[in-house]
């Protein structure tokens, strides 16, 4: 029993504290505990018609059309980081694959994994921030599930969510719709994310704190397709970074994409943390950026777009989509060489999302 | 590196064994290992259009109506177990969440959560399972996700699905639904899938090895519903077992539950290891068991549907809802007495499912 006397944030917390300090196996294992903590945390915060019905999986309601389906598990370590935490990451993240299929995120799952002996209280910091973000992007948490595992057979918390939006465009926005001429639009500049956790885990202190990008990206996304802007691709710049993303999109379109590495805005200070560390931004993952291939004929007034929101005021074209059918990425790099851009085979930052 | 002769199973896992006998931390980093995994063992394997377009997101096509969407995270331990493992569990169980909601399954998403050092071999064989399982329960997977977390920090492997279904009923199939006169039914022997994880885990054998009950249920549920059946609601039998299920249900209906415990089936070899090991049947954990609550008058019919059917055989009235509003499970015991019916505050088995 914690005999501390609680913060006011811990007295919140709808699980009594003083009762329950840490998740036990019990709160996994489909009995009382369990119950208690779907009907005292989960439902009343994630606050829903459909959620409340508390059948094993939820009724969506649906036009006609189609729909995007996603999935992300989330393992980030350390659960929280300047600028988000692992509940916002897993509500963004899901978020943002949705968007990145020009879908308008609706409903989302969430599936906890949790190590027996997480304070309650940070679960409930974790769940907390799951709800403000979801209501930020306009999403539902609308079916979830818990799962204890033993002490020693995880890692404090994992969340799982899924999530299923509305495409109510015409136009197909896939890397398979990649066209020769296509302008490659940022969003922002690149790398704090990883190098706001590389900061949290290791210790490090910068000159100023990185704050994590971390943020949905629908209102971009969708000011661009509400403009009529022929988006022929849309991707967030996760794990593996910008240069991942670009590889995997050259081998499924078939054509060659190349970059001009000093159109690519990276700030001074996670430039410094990058060098430090031996990382290369062009690696470093993100969670608020995305990638657009846009028509040439768009690009300039998707830059505008783009600008004149506050999320995009650092948006900028970096390359463009070229008629070679060699599937490969170059860049152009500071010094004016031209490089092969590859994947990395392994990870510069394991465990960022 | 591995230096024995692989087996002919492993010889046919897609990722060479020969160089990746286990899993590496570089296979959840989102480079070329990453890439390799999903290119080699998943596409292929879980193969289908809407995966191979490669995006974040699958898109579903649909028609108009409704639709459910359900998630569950799987841990359990150990991964193979008699009558399945946690791939055949992992399709299994979200398969039956949407059954559960009338929900013809449709789509899933599958997220792998894997530890460090994971033979490639069990990666390869639970995938496998997962795609046998999916064909024979009419579903797809269109999406997914992989996270690798250092050695020590998970448990072998942790798997999410998440599911979409389409509802094509009319009738709402929930516990709110469920009313006084309502027939329950049972489709078959309690207990299978908790006593052959048990068995598995502490290495106990017993005269006969008993095997998961582990199934998809879809077939069974649509025999109901196709033939007209007025269903209120269906639950399948997981955590918590029979008893926990029907106090969820009575607190949601508002109703009383009364059943009779004579008439609920539990085979021999299993109330034996149920005794040995001090558990209770009506608690312990099914995968391929649900209960129907229909209404009076289509009782016997619904009985019939169900025991013209393999997967049915086993089906019984076990007890009905009375027009009593207290919320209440009752049980006329063996020995002819009445108990009240309540949750187990822990968990009886962890990591059940």
């Amino acid at each position: 029993m914690n005999t501390s006397p609680l913060s006011e944030f811990e007295l919140t917390c709808p699980v009594p504290i003083s009762d329950y300090p840490a998740v036990l196996m019990a709160h996994g294992g489909g009995g009382r505990l369990t119950h208690q903590l779907i009907e005292r945390m989960f439902v009343p915060t994630f606050k829903n018609t459909l959620l409340e019905a508390r059948h094993d999986g939820a009724t969506l309601p649906f036009e006609q059309g189609k729909l995007a389906f996603t999935t992300d598990s989330y393992v980030v370590k350390p659960l929280f980081f300047p600028g988000g935490n692992i509940g916002k990451l897993a509500v963004t993240g899901t978020v943002n694959d949705l968007a990145m299929c020009g879908a308008r995120p609706a409903f989302l799952s969430a599936a906890f994994i949790i190590e027996e002996g997480l304070p309650m209280a940070t679960l409930w910091q974790v769940v907390q921030s799951m709800q403000q973000t979801a209501e930020q992007a306009g999403v539902q948490i609308v079916t979830g599930d818990t799962k204890v595992v033993d002490r020693g057979k995880g890692d404090q918390l994992f969340i799982n969510t899924a999530g299923v939006g509305v495409i109510t465009y015409e136009q197909a926005i896939s890397p398979q719709n990649v066209q020769p001429g296509d302008a490659l639009l940022l969003s922002g500049d690149l790398g704090r994310h990883g190098m706001a956790i590389m900061a949290a885990r290791e210790g490090l202190s910068f000159e100023s704190v990185i704050e994590s990008d971390c943020a949905p990206l629908t209102d971009l996304v969708f000011s661009l397709l509400d403009a009529g802007i022929e988006v022929h691709c849309l991707r967030d710049l996760t794990r593996g970074g910008l240069a991942s993303t670009l590889v995997e999109i050259a081998q499924a379109s078939g054509w060659h994409i190349h970059v001009d590495e000093k159109a690519i805005p990276v700030r001074e200070d996670v430039r410094g943390a990058c060098e430090i560390l031996g990382l290369d931004p062009m690696y470093v993952a993100n969670e608020g950026r995305f990638a657009a291939f846009v028509a040439g004929k768009d690009a300039e007034r998707a830059l505008a777009i783009l600008r004149a929101q506050e999320a995009g005021e650092g948006a900028v074209i970096i390359g463009q989509v070229q008629s070679t059918s060699d599937r490969m990425v170059t860049m152009r790099s500071m010094i004016g060489a031209n490089r092969i851009v590859d994947m990395i085979s392994g990870e510069q930052l394991p465990r960022i999302c």
